[in-house]
């Protein structure tokens, strides 16, 4: 890896980008892997908000080469005893704290483990971080971002050997609940994950487990609304209206030609939806 | 352009940065191009605010070295009948939906060829992308951004032909009423083109069209005020003090020392403004 | 310097994202310093607000490589008499308008030349920025960002000399009054310098002159609250509670595990700090 020309880091965190902790990492990155390239994925995850976090780096860490290092931080447990930890799958990298922030992205290697009969621990290496020569010298209680997170990704950037930064674990922390709950035949709950800039809400459907709605009636209910129609573009339906397309992810959404469904329905992450079948 | 060490691709768009949209751009274009340096211009662009987009990448474009790719993605259309496309002028690359985006710029270009009397389409040249090879393999209706414009941009940047892009076409969209309206002799209508940071209001007056404010009385309405005063600097008028400036890219701004004149004036972008010459 | 394989610009304003700025100050670097990296510290320093930018920068520099230059412009006297400035100190630069806002790194470069008993003169350099061949050919009145600071920087980047750039002064602008002023004997007045984006209220007492709040009892009063506790990470106290907190910089922080203690305090930078230790 170290002979890559341009290794590259993302940065998904919940720390804004109004202070100096964000390019503070950068500067750590650079000092250690000066020919690392850094994209910022998102520094906006609302603060503390570990199911955003979660849900933003698995929309994202697939469009990225091979040998990418993603780095979240979303970390309301800084400086207690959760466990800094370095996952690999599928030829990426992942630097997190061990507090479910990188659940989606075990879900979605696991399924597809289950799915091809293979070993989970075949695909999916998960190590904590307990190299000190691998961190800062002095370690804040407060901003491991700048002291553990970025030169464990700065060295593995360089090349340090994975093995290095410390032990294999199987015990690392998964969320639970996010997927959608059959209520019963033809009835699931689910709930909004996200609601985007352009106020359009990501439920927790994802097309390839609902294919169904494709072809057959629906009926999506959010709050007092009731929506039937699916829509192939934004552009579609007439402006303000509602209707559910299928994200650029997978997820399906509700969105609204040119207004935002979030203020129209006047609900966002969190939201309970339901989906019936037909 | 494959050989420059370091070719320069902008992004302009109504993504906001708080979703994973403009870091998974980024991904697609470190696949592709990897020695390519992304540049933000802003990603702020109000949702599906055309005008808007088109002004930001008129500002910015010229600071940019020769051969940079300018990615503006603000489009409303997004999944429909609507074209994307790669202009050329000025050895400068555009990459942008074909909705009047790049309005501005053809202006720009046209009146500099009506000047010298050069033909525009050896100026201009504006080509549809439709070449599947150049684009991702699998295309959603939401996400152009990542499926078809950050690949073409990717795809140019590392040395791509531009015929093998598309056709030519001359029928591209460009977007009527942006400059001022003469009303009669001395008196002229615009508007409001945006609040910056500052809540300095720009018009759409250019300086060189209205030279002569520099040397002779004249009268800015807007709203109910009326401002008589051009300044030099933003420090030559009293804190809180109303005045016109000419803008650092020549568009007159009406702008209030340390202060807002947004909020001093109560208004944005679109409203209208009046403008007289003695 | 020109031989480093990145030298790297950082950059500090007040120019928020939403407009083309920023933009184009990296695409006049890229045209002058192809080679070099520019990391974003933040944009969103409070307009005009000199006090903040002199504070973030002096929490972010030492993070960086040597020899990395940090652009700093926060400029409400952009266009006045007030001096363009190149300033070197621990081997990083410094390039920002003669206004006080590098403040905070003279005191830090001051202080540890009188620990020391070195001369200031040798370990802080200040140059005025005068030489018309390292800006750009028209000089705005309003956008100095883009024609002086920006091109300064890349000159610098490609290995201009310094001496280049303009004579030594000693009469640079410092701002008074950032440090915290001793009442009586026990009794300190301060101030917050700013609210993060956790609502963390950062004072101006840094641990290192105020090191016996560690073993001994203090009251940190402001606002309505008193302050009695030390923790050592934000998880420690219950969510929602309030305690004080030494901030990765070393400055107290007042903070709230998992909410925000400027919502919870109403307060925000400006507002007055009082400690009494025994």
């Amino acid at each position: 890896m170290s002979a890559a020309p341009h290794p590259t880091i993302t940065l998904t965190t919940d720390f804004g980008t109004s202070d100096h902790f964000v390019g503070v990492m950068k500067g750590v990155i650079a000092g250690i892997a000066p020919g690392a390239r850094v994209i910022d994925i998102t520094h906006e995850i609302k603060p503390y908000d570990i199911l955003e976090g979660a849900f933003v780096i698995a929309q994202a860490w697939r469009y990225f080469p091979k040998n990418t290092i993603h780095v979240v931080v979303v970390d309301p447990g800084v400086g207690s005893a959760r466990r800094p930890i370095l996952a690999e799958a599928s030829d990426h990298f992942f630097i997190a704290p061990d507090n479910g922030v990188l659940s989606l992205i075990y879900d979605a290697i696991i399924d597809a483990a289950a799915a091809s009969k293979a070993k989970v621990k075949a695909r999916l290496k998960v190590r904590v971080i307990s190299n000190p020569r691998l961190m800062a010298h002095d370690i804040s209680r407060t901003f491991h971002g700048r002291d553990i997170f970025a030169p464990a990704a700065a060295h593995l950037a360089r090349g340090a050997q994975r093995s290095k930064f410390g032990e294999l674990i199987h015990d690392y922390v998964r969320l639970t609940g996010i997927k959608p709950r059959q209520v019963r035949r033809g009835l699931w709950h689910g709930m909004i994950l996200k609601a985007d800039r352009f106020g359009n809400l990501i439920t927790n459907f994802h097309i390839d487990h609902f294919a169904k709605i494709k072809t057959r009636a629906f009926e999506l209910r959010v709050g007092d609304q009731r929506i039937h129609r699916l829509a192939l573009t934004f552009s579609e339906v007439a402006i303000g209206d509602l209707a559910i397309v299928v994200g650029s992810s997978g997820y399906i959404e509700i969105a609204a030609n040119q207004a935002s469904a979030a203020t129209l329905l006047g609900c966002g992450a969190g939201a309970e939806v339901q989906l019936k079948t037909h």
